[in-house]
């Protein structure tokens, strides 16, 4: 089951930062990677900065259109999952969503969403129902549908951080 | 068991979206209060305007010294839980807090964080060893600690979103 990100809704400058961690959320915690609409270049470039220190091969891909991504997605059979706050709690739905056995595209909004977004979804999704961050949500969406195994994965990076209680202690592969 | 968020490392207006989110964030997952140094009015600003609508009493506070919030925080007798990407697994240590039974600051840095953090805390603590986000990183460590029981709490707001599969229903108090 692999898990691909789409960002909407994404403000030029003004959303820089905050999709960002997005892309870092969608990398480290499983998803192959992440569609964006009218992002900066530095995004895929800081992405592939982490990618080449940390390993992996998270990609950020520019599309142009979320629409026609949505209605490709669908016409593969997969599915779409959107994650909001007015839709089911993920944990009354995760297990449903884990036996369609399909791969998802988790869509992830700024602060309005089209109503398209909706209809178009097969699973409207909240993370609890108050507002809070669309960066969190994905990151404990992501957390329920690996069940935690992703944050013990293995990247194969140059750099691997060896866990610590006190310090900060790095491996290097030379 | 309450969690008290400590957010370090503010930078004026560049971190100003990235900060609301984490109190946002620290609000809906079950945190009591967010200690910040430094940081816009409009962050507490916004916080109240929430809480106004969809309840709780989740407070922002702003403080002097981070140092001497650890130190007193320190001498309470209650722990220090320090989220970074270097620390130990959370799923590793999360029964260990949790049978300390004591009360918990969370401290969440901005980029780069000073050495005696590290040192101060009673426990530094990875989600997973990859660099991604504190706003994720809080979420999830929340969440293990209240069990994701936080996501169903009720904050008796003035508005109640009704979880639904393709729509937005509010019920709202009047």
């Amino acid at each position: 089951m692999k898990a691909v990100v789409l960002r909407i809704g994404h403000r030029y400058v003004r959303d820089y930062r905050v999709t960002t961690h997005v892309a870092l959320v969608a990398r480290a915690f499983g998803a192959e990677k992440m569609l964006v609409v009218n992002s900066e270049d530095e995004i895929k470039k800081s992405i592939k900065a982490v990618n080449e220190r940390w390993g992996g091969d998270f990609e950020v891909e520019e599309v142009s259109n979320w629409k026609s991504v949505l209605k490709d997605w669908k016409s593969s059979g997969n599915k779409i999952v959107h994650l909001t706050m007015y839709g089911i709690s993920v944990d009354d739905a995760i297990d449903d969503i884990k036996e369609e056995k399909k791969d998802l595209l988790v869509v992830i909004g700024a602060e309005k969403v089209p109503r398209d977004i909706f209809d178009m979804s097969d699973y409207n999704i909240s993370i609890g129902n108050q507002p809070h961050s669309e960066i969190a949500a994905l990151a404990i969406f992501l957390d329920r549908l690996f069940r935690g195994k992703q944050l013990k994965r293995n990247f194969n990076g140059s750099m691997n951080i060896v866990p610590s209680a006190k310090g900060k202690v790095v491996k290097t592969m030379m």
